[in-house]
C-alpha cells in the first residue's frame, strides 16, 4: 500500500486499509521497542517541534520518546514561554517556525481545528497530538491497537466509551477508528454528557450503565475531568461513581469478561474502582507501551519518507 | 582569515572583514540546510548550555536547532527554575555550570552588559542572544546577511530603523553592523523613541515617516514591545499605526522599490500593516532562515575549534 | 567486584568495598571529561527520565550532562507539567512511565521516601536525585570524592557538617558516607538545627563554631535554606553569620589548615564569607566537576549493564 496522506489531523475519513497500515506499521515499531537497544536511524536529521499549547505529560512525553528513537532532533515549545504571550498570531507563529527548516510539527491545543488551520499555513506535515474537543487520533490509533493484539479482527467487537462523550476528542477519535474496522460502538452517561447529534452517528446510546456493560465486550472509560467540570453538568464524583462507576460487582454482574481500556490519567473511585483498574481486564498500561509504537509509526508514515513497500504496492 | 575572537558580546567594534567572513560562514552553512539530511558533525561532543534569563521562543529555538545540527549536545537553563531564584549571583551560577565543563554559554538576560561580565569570570565561550538594551549581534547578523542575499554589497545602501531606538537592541547591533559594511543608516521614531546620543552615532535622524520612506532603501521596522510601554512614552497603538505604521499607502507614495525587515514577532496592524508583511518586499520569513544559518556559523567560528582555512591565512 | 545493586536511594547501609568502587568508576569518567570530546557510547540507546518535583538546576543539569555525556536519551519530566496536577497518583504516574519503557528514573521530590516508593512500584532502576530531608547520595559520593581526591585515605579525616542538620539530606548523606570509609564526623549548629536522634548517630556534636573547627580538618558548610525557615527556629541572617559564619578570622584562630566544601548554591555572607568562599581552601567548583562524574559513574554502575570487570570478579 502506498501512504500519501501528509497530515494526521483525526481518524475521520480515513479507510480500513489506511488504519490496518499504520497498526501493522506499529507492531514492526513495537518489536524495535523490545530490543536492548530500541533505537532506528529511521528519522535521522529529520527536525521535529513539539508545539504544545496545553500542557501535557504522557503525550508529549511519548511522542518525545517516539522521536528519540527515530534518531529525529526534536526542540519542545510550550506556549508558557512563547511568542504567543506576546500577541503572535497562531499563523505567524507557524510560519516562523517553518521558516526555520522543521520537516515536522506535533501539535496540542485547545481549539478545535488548529492543527487543521496550520496545515494550511505551512509546508510542515502536522500531526494532532489533540484539538479541543475534535479529535486525538493517536490515542484512537492506539486505542486500536490494544483491541487488535486481544481480539485480532475487530469487526465483531462491540464497545462502549463511557464517560463525558460531548467533550471528549478521544470518543471522536475512538468513534471514527473503530467504525471503520467495522466494531460497533455505543456511547454511555448522563444524558448532559451525551451530544444531541450522536443520534445521528450510528452508535448506540445508554444511559444506564448496566444497559451499557450488558451489550459491550470492551469499556473505553473516559477520565473525568474534574477540572473542566464546573458548568452545573455534573454534581458529585460520588455520585458519578454510583451511577456511572464501573466496579467488579457491575462487571460480576453481566456474567461474562470484559475488557477496559483508559486513556489515563486514572481518577481512582471516580470513573473507575481502583482495584479493577489494576485487575486483568484493564489494559492500561499496554495502551501506553502501544502510544509508544503508534506514534513511531505515525512519525514515520507521515514523514513524507517513501515508505518500506511503496515499490511493491506499484508493482 | 583567522578567526580569533572568543565571544560574540556585540557587533560594535567588529570590522567588515570579520563580518562577512562570519556572512560567508554562515551561507556555507545555508547550504547545509537545504540537504535532506541537514546536519555536520561539526561540534560532535562539545557542550553548550542556553542561559535564559528571560522568555524567548524564537531566538531560543534558532539556537537550539543550530545546535543540533552542529550535533552539539544542549541544555537548557531557564530562569523559572534555576537558583537564581534562590538568590545566587549571576558569578556563582556562571562558575558552577563552567565547573561541569561546559564549552559554551549562549546568554540571554534583561541586564545589558551581563554577557559581558560573564565572559570575564568564566573561560567557556559566551554567545550574547540578547542582553538589556545594549545588543543582540545574531540578529544583526542576520539581518546584514538578508540584506546581503538581496543586494549583494551593502555599501551603497540606506536603512532606516524604525520604533522605539532607545529601548531596542536591535536597533544597536543593526547600526554597529551595517556601519561597518558602508550601508549608511537612518532613524525614525517619535522623539520619545529617539535617544538625544543618537546625534553622535553618525545616523541620519527623521521624526517623520514619510521623510524616512522617501530616503530609504530599505526599513527595518522594529517590534512594538507593548508589554514595555507603560511609562508615558507612548499614547495608544492606533496613535502610532497613524503616525509611524508602515502601509502600502506610504510605500506606494514613495514612488520606488522598498525592501523590509522585521525582527518579529509581528504586531499586525500596529507597527507594520499586515497585508504589507506578507508581502514581497518584506523578507520577514528569509530572516528567520537565516537566523538559524548566522547561528550555527557563530557557534561554530567562536567554538575555539581551528577554522577550516587558518592554514591558508597563515602563509 | 561485582556491583549487583539495583536502585540507588541512599548511601545508608552501603559498604566501604561498595563506596570505593563507585569512586573509582567515577576516577575514569573524570578522565573522560577532560578529553576533548568528553563523550562515551555507554549508555548508547538507554532511555532516563528525569522526574523532578521539585524545582532544581545544578542538579538536573548535572545529572543530564552525565546522561548526554555516556550516549542515553533522556527525556525531562517536571512537576508544573505534569498529570500530577490532574490528581494522578505516583504509582500510575511511576508505571505509566514505565510502561512507556524506560530503563531509569532519576527523581528528586519532596517527599523522604518516594525513590523507594517507586523502587517498589516499577522495574525501571531509581536513582535518588534528593528526596525530602532523607538523603542525597549523589551529593554525599561526590563530596567523598573530592575529599579523597585531596587526602586519599580519608579514614584519618575528621569532618565537621554545619548548618540546619535536622532538615539535611546532604547532612544525612554525608555522614553515611564518610562514615562507611571510616571517617570521623561531627556535626554544628544551633541547638534548634541538630536533631535530638543525632546522640544516637556516633558523631560530635559542636554547638560553638570555634570549637568545631578546632577539632576538624574539614569543615562541610551546609547552605541555609533561607526559603525554608519561617519555623521561628532561624533569627536573623545576620545573626548567624555572626554566630556560626565560615570566616577568614576563624579559621585563623585555629591555626591549622581547614579544607572548606559547600553542596552550593552559596549564600555569600550568610553561612560563609565570601572571600573564604573564593579561597583555595574551599573545594567548592571541584565539587561541581566531580559531580557529573559521579553521576555518570552512578548511571553506569546501576543501569543493569554487566560491568567491565565482572568475569575478572566472578573467577
Amino acid at each position: 500500500m502506498q501512504f500519501s496522506r501528509k497530515h494526521l489531523l483525526g481518524l475521520e475519513g480515513f479507510s480500513k486499509e489506511e488504519i490496518l497500515y499504520i497498526l501493522d506499521t506499529a507492531k514492526s515499531f513495537k518489536e524495535v521497542l523490545s530490543r536492548p537497544i530500541p533505537k532506528v536511524p529511521t528519522l535521522r536529521g529529520k527536525t521535529i517541534v513539539n508545539l504544545f499549547f496545553e500542557a501535557s505529560t504522557r503525550t508529549r512525553i511519548s511522542f518525545e520518546l517516539a522521536e528519540k528513537r527515530l534518531s529525529a532532533d526534536s526542540v519542545n515549545f510550550a506556549v508558557s514561554t512563547s511568542s504567543v504571550k506576546k500577541g503572535e498570531t497562531l499563523r505567524d507563529t507557524a510560519r516562523n517556525i517553518e521558516a526555520m527548516k522543521i520537516d515536522m510539527v506535533v501539535m496540542r491545543h485547545s481549539a478545535a481545528g488548529a492543527p487543521h488551520f496550520l496545515s494550511e499555513c505551512v509546508d510542515a506535515h502536522i500531526i494532532n497530538a489533540g484539538d479541543g474537543q475534535h479529535e486525538h487520533p493517536t490515542q484512537g490509533l492506539l486505542d486500536l491497537m490494544t483491541l487488535q493484539e486481544k481480539f485480532d479482527d475487530l469487526s465483531r467487537l462491540k464497545v462502549v466509551v463511557i464517560g463525558d462523550i460531548a467533550h471528549s476528542r478521544v470518543a471522536r477519535s475512538n468513534i471514527y477508528g473503530l467504525q471503520a474496522l467495522g466494531a460497533k460502538v455505543g456511547l454511555c452517561g448522563p444524558s448532559t454528557f451525551i451530544p444531541y447529534q450522536a443520534n445521528h452517528w450510528g452508535v448506540e446510546i445508554f444511559y444506564k450503565i448496566e444497559e451499557a456493560i450488558e451489550w459491550a465486550d470492551v469499556l473505553n472509560v473516559l477520565r473525568i475531568q474534574l477540572e473542566r467540570q464546573q458548568g452545573g453538568m455534573f454534581s458529585t464524583t460520588r455520585e458519578y461513581f454510583n451511577l456511572f462507576g464501573i466496579t467488579r460487582r457491575r462487571i460480576a454482574a453481566a456474567g461474562k469478561d470484559i475488557t477496559i481500556l483508559h486513556p489515563g490519567p486514572i481518577n481512582r473511585g471516580v470513573e473507575i474502582e481502583s482495584e479493577l483498574a489494576d485487575s486483568d481486564c484493564a489494559l492500561i498500561l499496554q495502551q501506553v507501551t502501544n502510544g509508544v509504537a503508534i506514534r513511531m509509526a505515525v512519525l514515520y508514515l507521515f514523514s513524507g519518507l517513501p515508505s518500506a513497500n511503496d515499490s511493491e504496492s506499484e508493482t
